[in-house]
């Protein structure tokens, strides 16, 4: 049930525990994709996974449209909040919909730049409050193809010319190769120097976004539907009683 | 310009000062109208005036679709932030955008709920951040209709059966307006006895939605343009020097 | 019972659990009323207002003497709290107040520039607490009399001249009024454009201070003090306890 | 120049770069004396000082009449603040003294409990913010009357019986005395175990308030405001530019 | 140069730019290794790459002792603080190095749980603060052995046999390995179930600490030790220079 | 039990409600005595203490090595927290404790500087929390010779050469004495003039480090020991109900 769509009558009249809340970013996304890529993968895959879910309904919360995105903070149109505030609006939401009764939340989430902070704010939520909230990255979860992920690369572009094809820019996509960077930046130690992208991409690329067609774009949805209902069905039979001590 | 759908490069293309922030929420709004309600109002508004705009380019960045709506947590669905997460939200936001150079940023709001921490996060960012802030709240600002609000009442559901009318249940607007309550809650010296809107209506409904046609909703929706065009101009030409000390 | 002069002993023989706590502000108030206006109002009508209650005691609280008063920064002796610091101040003592057993708490403000907060930790307390907090403007509850407000204008002239003449000096009201505001700033499409009053006053005085005499004063602190005792005793009989979730 | 009874036009006209600040607390002082003994004699210190100072002007803001006094919690009527709140007060204030120029700030503190967080929050201030901030803790600094203080005992009954005489409840002193502690609870190693004072004393005394006559209390008076005044004379002299770093 | 053992005037006469802080954590580490593990580990990496460094000074600060491990609170033992609380302490301690001219600092951590507070606090440092601050975990940039971590297993066993073998009960090891767990919790679409280790160890240990003997101690920390040295001079050589805006 | 060298067993092991948290900074303690000299005491008196204590066991949790110590930044290597960090952290960290069942704390301090902030949050905890906490600062409990204290002078350099004789450089006592301040600044009125020490000290003494041989170390250690244990006894036997409210 897409919460923002429905009433609360609605609302009150579905039976489940479980809920998706899509977070993602606006953020810069090269030339040829849309600041919106974020949120807009993190919406489709959550809308796609509650649809999928077999064993009862999934309540699917509006989408956090602004991540922790300051590393792309030099790339025009980009919108970051800080992390305290990104843990905030999570943590208040989780909590809201499991005042309702829908208290096993998985954040289905697109932007990569979240994921620590989402990680942070979930543990927090499952250890404290009445709720036990599990963070999941669509594409992480998509099996061989989690390796070409990039940024505004293969797979985001692939997911979008299948979803939304009118936000790819083609006439772009050959530049954007060209002009976008190879990997994440400079690691000596398995340490990253940069905190901004900005330090190594011009264009805001990484990876050859010529290699996700709309075909490869299906594949990545169904895959990372896949996986949420995996996670879905996991959380729902999960035993969420928190371990005693072991004195 | 819709913030989310553009890329980077376009959006750095563009010359402008003036930016768009919808801020709305996702709470009940009686058995006929859906949760979204305020989100999707402002965001509308928010878009036909940066579109009816005649002076320039207008950055639409995408909604905050969770607000302060506490108040309504008794009715199922509702989702609310405390008022420090949603001031964080909007500072942070309003700084990216203004990071940009789009740095006079109306705030366009559809929940009256948002009304007090909307204002005074502008007054903050206007007087300490390096930008000018100023609250809008579309259904203020509609000439002689603005008295007949309530709360999924005669305005917002003349608005949706104008703009999205599918999400609209027509077979439920009697018993909405039959079931709903004529005023928000008991006022004693000017002062609301209740804390929640649960302590005075059983649906969620306040006003009668059966006042509110689509065509009602077009004139609604225009005057709301009109006002948000005037405020923008009034924005883009403002001087906003903060006076010196009165010494 | 005013508290600060009161010993704990006698505090303890008290049996209400009815309390007012006045807020204000100290801030500019034109050439002619003094900076400290608006708590000393606030005091005035809390205390008058407990005086006259007739159906119990009432415990008030001292002033507290400085709130939201930014918007008046560039006059000089303006004093003010972040937003953020007034409620938490409100917050703390209202949580005193109530451990006490004065559980319900009238916060009798006397200045415009709080009352955004002022409900926000209102509602807070209220809804997190154990107590029941209800914000009181005074000069919202005076009848006809409201509309005249202004700042430093007719209606807190006129207190003034009623509570405490020595403070009103009489030489410079002319002179308040001929070089004062007639409305408080520019409005266009219901935004205040303005986030200073300095931008709109150059003495700080909006409307007329010469139309409040001491017998309009005693009107004013007749209508607040009625006001107040209706809405003590409507807080005295109210139900305090939470709605139930509406599922 | 006391600030709360002036206007901004009067205290703009005054030529001083040193203002007081008083800060007490509403909290228990037995069952003679008043709950607001800290703040009511931290404002006479101040407001005598300032008139005191025979080198120039000296603005006297209103007191904070709510300290740091969750250790008297048990006892009826005493009202206390979060340090963090007293803090942030004090540093707003402050703050907004020193805007107008009045930014070489005394704090006169009448309560004991507050001096941890005061002198922190003057330290914060001097270091971090464009204004020079000292407390005064008047008890402190009164020769060898000070080691005499106790809580309710000789100094501030003596201190009340001279500038509020109608506030101490002569036929109660008695009792307080005998019934009240020697000590201020139970010392171990320097260090107090009890973290309220309602573990060491029954009625809230700590001292023979039998011990302090108006005499007494004049000369108090006359210490503390001597003290005050030198105290000014050599914040006025202040070199207070930090120093640099010992590299 | 251990800062902590040092003077300030031999502090003061050291001339680099470069500083270490060691960061750990107090935790369970099985039956048979000590609580202070990654503390102790994150210490001797932090010095000997220090010592090694050779091409200049490097400061080493004290190590910070308590970490996020929240997710042992489970086990007797385990100290933790909050995230916000371990990012304010780094942010505060690099200030202070930075303050005294060692700006560019690599923070040593030897705690899987520390890594993503870690990450935003240095990138918070890097964009907002004057100062660069890198994260090294050394764990993960000891080449192949990185991918037997667990946890008090192989990787942690080993390191300390060699610099502190008696901290390790040797006695208990094999029951240690045993009864540990092989794995990091049940992990479903790349999602952990789990927010704490109590509910897949029972003894705390993941891994088996048997395969790491003193010989593979000795080999982690001339990993570790070079891995540190590479970005420490990488670190030295870095323009820490913020990106341009990409307009 | 020193908890960092234990594992989780061991501790598990112990039967005791009392733990001790020595707390220190990192500061300038003149040309002669280490940075490290508040943590370092502060230890070996907690360790000292933990094992004469006959009555039981007592739990010596890691050294907190950074405190409240901004008043000497301007001194090469001093490092410090902010308070808020300071207190977060104590507070976090006994309440680790406690939840092991160790739940009666003293917070065993090493320097001045800490002491406002640790009385603090030991009374936060005391009554917020589910435990108890007592500040402990050793040079406050040395009889006679606490008189002396200063800073890097006979005390903390007397306690050093006994302790960790090879951290006092004897070619600079001379030095250290004759350049230093012979007190802690300019006070007038009881109040301190200065923020920062380098406002009064050249080389960062206070007091005379020749006054304090080894012997009169062995002395202090033994001096604070004893107090310590005292004090161990007594929070032992505290009956730690928080007093019913005086109604």
């Amino acid at each position: 049930m897409r919460l923002a769509d429905a009433t609360w009558t609605d609302a009150d009249g579905v039976d489940t525990d479980l809920a998706v809340l899509p977070v993602g970013s606006t953020e810069q996304h090269g030339p040829h994709a849309p600041l919106g890529t974020d949120h807009i993968t993190a919406h489709a895959v959550a809308a796609a996974g509650a649809d999928a879910y077999s064993d009862g309904e999934v309540i699917v919360a509006p989408p956090i449209t602004v991540g922790v995105s300051a590393e792309h903070r030099q790339f025009t149109g980009t919108l970051w909040v800080a992390p305290d505030t990104f843990r905030a609006t999570v943590r208040d939401v989780v909590g809201s919909l499991a005042s309702h009764g829908w208290d096993r939340v998985v954040v289905v989430n697109g932007h990569g730049g979240n994921t620590a902070a989402l990680g942070e704010v979930c543990a927090t939520i499952t250890r404290q409050d009445d709720a036990y909230a599990v963070p999941f990255t669509w594409f992480d979860a998509v099996g061989d193809h989690s390796s070409d992920m990039g940024h505004a690369g293969p797979l985001e572009t692939a997911f979008l010319r299948h979803t939304d094809p009118e936000l790819i820019r083609e006439d772009r996509v050959q530049a954007a190769a060209e002009d976008g960077a190879d990997a994440w930046g400079k690691w000596v130690s398995h340490a990253n120097l940069a905190a901004d992208a900005a330090a190594f991409t011009d264009n805001g690329v990484v990876g050859d976004p010529r290699a996700g067609d709309a075909d490869r774009g299906a594949a990545l949805l169904d895959a990372a539907t896949e996986s949420l209902c995996a996670l879905l069905a996991a959380v729902a039979d999960r035993d969420t009683t928190a371990p005693l001590p072991h004195r």
